[in-house]
């Protein structure tokens, strides 16, 4: 595309691109957006380095001219959007790109990859927030995901409200709290549960977290005990989805005097086993593949999409495709969330055009909170959305976005939107 | 644990670990093992470099001699496995890794992180290929995983015998067959769709594949062979989905004498919807979302465990955990697949010990053929295994042993393994 563009000069067209998504993952009531943080450091460092460009010249897969704009480029335009950590609901224009067609279109698979993965684990991991009722949640999946992904998945589940990571470049990258854990394979390395629950306690001291169910969860509970004493930090349950085995180790727990030994469940647990979980005496969570995989939809279906560009008399002209499946709204957007005398969402409102502006239409008692920011200006991307300080930003901010919710947003079940989107 | 088992000096027991999936994706009939060319190198890479160890020093993850030990960090040890893309079945023993066991389980998180997403999409890809036809697939999904991922699942379809990817780096890594397409926006961004074709033409000739459903398919088809003439090398369809507006599309091109313009289709393809469009006048596909997602199964379920582990006379012994639903089966492995006289797959022979061997217990008519390789030796990878040579030959071996698997392998409805596992 850029190739021929460049040809005949329509690259250099002023363009608007926007990334929404067209609908909410398979039932869901909202999205929550993450990736944008990772999206400005990664356009920033966007480049051809010449071990690319040469591969692309001795494959001919661009002409020479076009090789030249490729060695010079760096993103120059400008970036609006959602808040990294913002709800999100369909039509929702998360982000919008304005630069040359060229220089804007080239961002198109970055821009996707980011957000589509991000947001597909963050949606997934705030639901699951949700129904642990304040217990925390540790992020446990770098294994169930491509090995640099994992990273990004322990971000987005940091932002969506888990507590912890396993991923220790996770931790360095983006300051979020690591934790560890013994596998089953430590306790067999030893001659016997109890050898290896005390290799743990004198590496650790009592306060440690002992995995009991590699063998006979009860005699594990004894032995741990046994070994650490009733101070004994925590055991982890590793096949502890089910509520009667959690309860059975509590009562054994405190039958044994370990009153304050807490219990850790990991087990294949997704926002349905959580759930499930909220009566038994669970101290925290660890979930692995469900929250990184995006819990049955992986991928958050956004789009990226050209709406607007200039003509040659330099006048902007709304486009759009046609196709009747995947129709899009052209034209540049701004969008404020409708909120009610409560402060509960009820309308999404995206303003084709430069809105907000009227909000003299809007029942008495209503409040509009605007949803755009500028994220880049002239390819210089705004601090306070970068590292760690960034990320630690998008996590209150989902926290705040969240409260605003309806109660039906937090239903399970598969259902529509929490709130309309209305276009004006 | 590594921390631990340096300290009580368990940590230097010499190790097997292994790598299975205890099940398949969900009713699938087989899986198609790949990553392991990625990973052989990976591991070669892996190092603590100063900044890691500096965050972990500052943030006392691990004690100062751990610290030293990570420093030195290399892998020494033995790798064996199945081929890449050989077909598996659950129990398969996919990867053994022999080391002490710090040097081998600090690489657990690599090895099923990479085992599991390629996995995850090679299997997927495999059954597009069968239902395919024999009809090109490329693949188009970068868009719709992480920005990292996306070259990986463009090597991991291409094993399991797609013909191209649109993601150029994945070309010049390993050495895929790279295609390109023009977007709905490239026809946005010229004044109308004539002129956008106008531009393709001019820049790549007729040859070039035209993007007809910006608007209207029929006039699209009609202003495409007028501007491109009848030698227009294909259309592209993204709302193609539907066998009537396919063959709507080359009844048009017919009769506007294009007889030799082929049909490329895309839109949100998967395997099913492949297969439902066996009977239209489709030349060739291109899938995106669901190849990288895995078709509904993201992650491979690939579990990495000890299996065995000296003690300390020297001598092996087996080890498993015994939970009830997460048994596994200790021991070092070896493996084969049973064929009958059509050389038609039977059985999965997973032998405890170093077995084969005992070949005379086999009917007459059947033959073993061997599953295992060595893939690394005193963490020296062998090369055959690595690079674009590598990923040239597991795509030549995925064809060759899909070519062994019963027809009942081929369904697309859920059900059990194609052949079962049997541990000897």
């Amino acid at each position: 595309m850029v190739d021929a563009a460049l040809q005949n000069g329509t690259a250099h067209r002023e363009s608007l691109f926007e990334a929404f998504a067209r609908r909410l993952p398979d039932g869901r009531r909202y999205g929550v957006v993450v990736g944008t943080g990772r999206l400005l450091e990664l356009i920033s460092e966007f480049r051809f380095e010449e071990a690319e460009l040469e591969w692309l010249r001795a494959n001919r897969v661009v002409r020479p001219e076009t090789l030249d704009w490729l060695a010079d480029y760096r993103f120059r335009g400008d970036v609006w959007g959602y808040r990294e950590g913002e709800v999100y609901f369909p039509g929702s224009p998360l982000l919008t790109i304005q630069a040359t067609f060229a220089e804007a279109v080239m961002l198109e698979t970055l821009v996707l990859s980011t957000l589509n993965f991000d947001s597909s684990v963050a949606s997934a991991a705030a639901r699951m927030v949700s129904v642990a009722l304040g217990r925390p949640l540790a992020e446990m999946g770098s294994r169930r995901t491509g090995e640099r992904s994992a990273v990004a998945a322990a971000r987005a589940a940091y932002i969506a409200g888990f507590d912890a990571t396993s991923n220790l470049e996770a931790g360095r990258t983006w300051g979020i709290p690591t934790m560890g854990t013994a596998a089953h394979a430590f306790t067999l390395l030893h001659d016997s549960e109890e050898a290896a629950f005390r290799a743990q306690v004198e590496a650790f001291g009592p306060k440690t977290t002992l995995l009991v169910d590699t063998y006979d969860i009860r005699q594990g509970v004894e032995t741990a005990v046994r070994v650490a004493g009733t101070g004994l930090g925590a055991v982890r349950i590793d096949s502890g989805d089910l509520p009667a085995v959690v309860a059975g180790v509590r009562d054994q727990l405190d039958g044994l005097g370990a009153v304050d030994t807490k219990i850790t469940v990991t087990s294949d647990l997704d926002e349905f086993t959580i759930a499930g979980l909220s009566g038994a005496p669970v101290d925290s969570y660890g979930v692995g593949t469900s929250v990184v995989t995006g819990s049955g939809s992986p991928a958050a279906g956004m789009v990226f999409k050209l709406v607007a560009r200039r003509d040659d008399a330099g006048e902007w002209v709304s486009v759009a495709k046609a196709s009747a499946s995947k129709a899009s709204v052209g034209g540049r957007k701004n969008a404020a969330r409708r909120l009610d005398s409560t402060r509960t969402a009820r309308e999404e409102l995206v303003f084709i055009g430069d809105g907000p502006g009227g909000e003299a239409e809007f029942e008495a008692g209503t409040s509009l909170r605007p949803l755009m920011v500028r994220l880049m200006a002239d390819g210089v991307a705004d601090a306070a959305y970068l590292g760690p300080e960034g990320t630690a930003a998008a996590r209150a901010h989902r926290a705040e976005a969240m409260q605003e919710l309806p109660i039906e947003a937090f239903r399970l079940g598969r259902g529509d939107a929490a709130i309309p989107t209305t276009y004006r």
